[in-house]
């Protein structure tokens, strides 16, 4: 599918956080996609009827910005584009929880890309996350991830060591990625617009499987070439540029 | 003239995106320059007026920034400070093209920096631009710089394969840089805010076209060491703090 | 002390600007810390309130984050929770000087982490500032220092040629770093919320001597790799991550 990716080379636009915005952009500018980030309420409309993805993310969410991802939403719904949710930190506050809350209630969301402490927070079930990171808990995660998706009606992505996709049907396990992808910040907040990337093409749970296939296995490809997270970021933006077919069948290593 | 602008250290005061703000003050402290940032109505005419050149870029405009990028504008023409203007996306939405009008009904613009799909925008010509990038369009470029030089009054670089500077008399064609400038984001914003450097040291046409020729030889010896977009990002930002003297003549290859 | 911070993984909030955010959450990341960066005034408090320590940054002020930036300190003072304060610019504008004395006023920082230029400004002596840049002047560095610590009641972390800390009693001279950390965006940025994460393990002038220390060291080992701006700030996220102690003695080499 990431050549199908490649050649549609989808406009995707992101109402992102300003601490990723720059990796977020370049990493889709190598996808072969091409970013536009405008947040302002007077042009978000606008903006989202011509994507060919929308991709939301509360990282930095203030007032202004969360009106016009609902705004933004609204528009994409309507022209069907698909719409991706990032709840980055859903945990860390009650604001983050009703801002979380609000745009599931006036957005048709097409699916949530999140860590396992995000997810528990959303479904109200304990978790000891840290801040915006995934934090650590019991939960089981799949259950809650089929849980969310049939109570949302949305595709979930969870990422972590073990990756579940899932759209409360269809569950794919996926065993790709690096631990060092924990230590660049917004390698979630990238990955949730290469899904919409990856949505452009088909709306489907086994695109945005194969989105986090793909995202995982460049992060093994820049891994390989260093472990230093500097160094492993300009590794990733590298191979994201490069890698054209996936190493592995969907749902696990062939 | 690079060794005038590293000389001077200029001040640039950008008023830009949250998406490339890193990069573009990076590059600039990369040349010499110093770069300060500051968006605020309440301090903007202060820091404008005291700056060497000033920056405005509209890629993630709101209304609040709009406002200060006037009040700085007008505060750098008072004082005789160099205006540089990046309109970003202008033909994405109908806001953002309002927003161009008036900056150019409030400020006096020295020079617009953009691409080919944003000069068709403000000249209402047809073009296919894609959200930010370029797109592919059939209009005349140099007529269409020359149209807008003399309309507006300002030095207008129009950067791509073959990039144009012109005064509206004065018309420069540069072949320098190479195509994964493309794949990186804020490289136009950058040279927006570089421009604005080497018309600190002389206010002409033939400044800008230096600013746009030292660039593109960046690129190339950037694209020299890496053609992948992570790694080309750093060797960029390298080569703009090691180029001593431009290979070219202005205007073409020597 | 470096491997209590990264025992402790402490979570800094950081209301800090968008030139350097990215820059920041990834060396908090790779100092073993946990950033999170949300500056709505409707989650501050409860974010600044569980935090290990609050980074405040005036970078990029607004009226909307500072009024964010004194709720969250209030928060952190009120649960104990060290803040350091960065007064970037402090000399650029009278509205950044104004800003600071009502965040002193209202909030009591536990350190303050500046350039010479923004001390000078602070404590209204004359100083040739450039932008954000620290300049040239002629004051005594380190009775301004001092005078600045007794005055406000505070750690003052001024870093330079030579850095100084003081508590107004104490006053360590460290000789670390190398000039190349002049030529990227961010790094005194990064060096106050760092700061704030060694505070998290000891509330301390000690605590911050080796907090400058450590990452003095964390740029020449990165310099030892590239004196390049652009390859040295990759390096220097790397040696943030791999440098486990000091090499020196606090308060100079041994």
């Amino acid at each position: 599918m990431i050549q199908q990716v490649r050649e549609k080379k989808p406009l995707i636009h992101c109402i992102t956080n300003y601490v990723v915005a720059n990796f977020q952009a370049n990493g889709l500018l190598s996808l072969g996609a091409s970013p536009v980030m405008g947040d302002e309420i007077e042009e978000v409309k606008e903006l989202a009827a011509v994507a060919d993805a929308l991709s939301l993310n509360i990282g930095t969410l203030n007032q202004r910005s969360v009106e016009s991802m609902i705004a933004a939403g609204q528009s994409a719904n309507e022209k069907g584009v698909p719409v991706v949710l990032d709840p980055v930190g859903a945990g860390a506050t009650a604001y983050r929880l009703s801002v979380i809350d609000k745009i599931l209630k006036e957005v048709n969301v097409t699916a949530l890309r999140c860590n396992a402490g995000e997810l528990a927070a959303m479904m109200r079930k304990g978790w000891s996350a840290k801040g915006v990171d995934a934090g650590e808990g019991d939960a089981d995660l799949t259950a809650l991830a089929v849980d969310a998706a049939r109570k949302y009606g949305f595709i979930v992505a969870v990422t972590g060591e073990t990756d579940i996709v899932t759209d409360g049907d269809i569950i794919h396990q996926i065993h790709a990625g690096h631990p060092v992808m924990a230590s660049v910040t917004g390698m979630g907040c990238l990955l949730s617009s290469v899904t919409g990337a990856f949505l452009s093409v088909e709306k489907s749970a086994d695109a945005v499987a194969e989105a986090v296939q793909f995202y995982g296995e460049a992060g093994e490809r820049a891994a390989a070439i260093s472990e230093k997270p500097g160094s492993f970021q300009i590794a990733f933006i590298n191979a994201i540029s490069t890698i054209n077919e996936s190493k592995y069948q969907i749902g696990g290593r062939a």
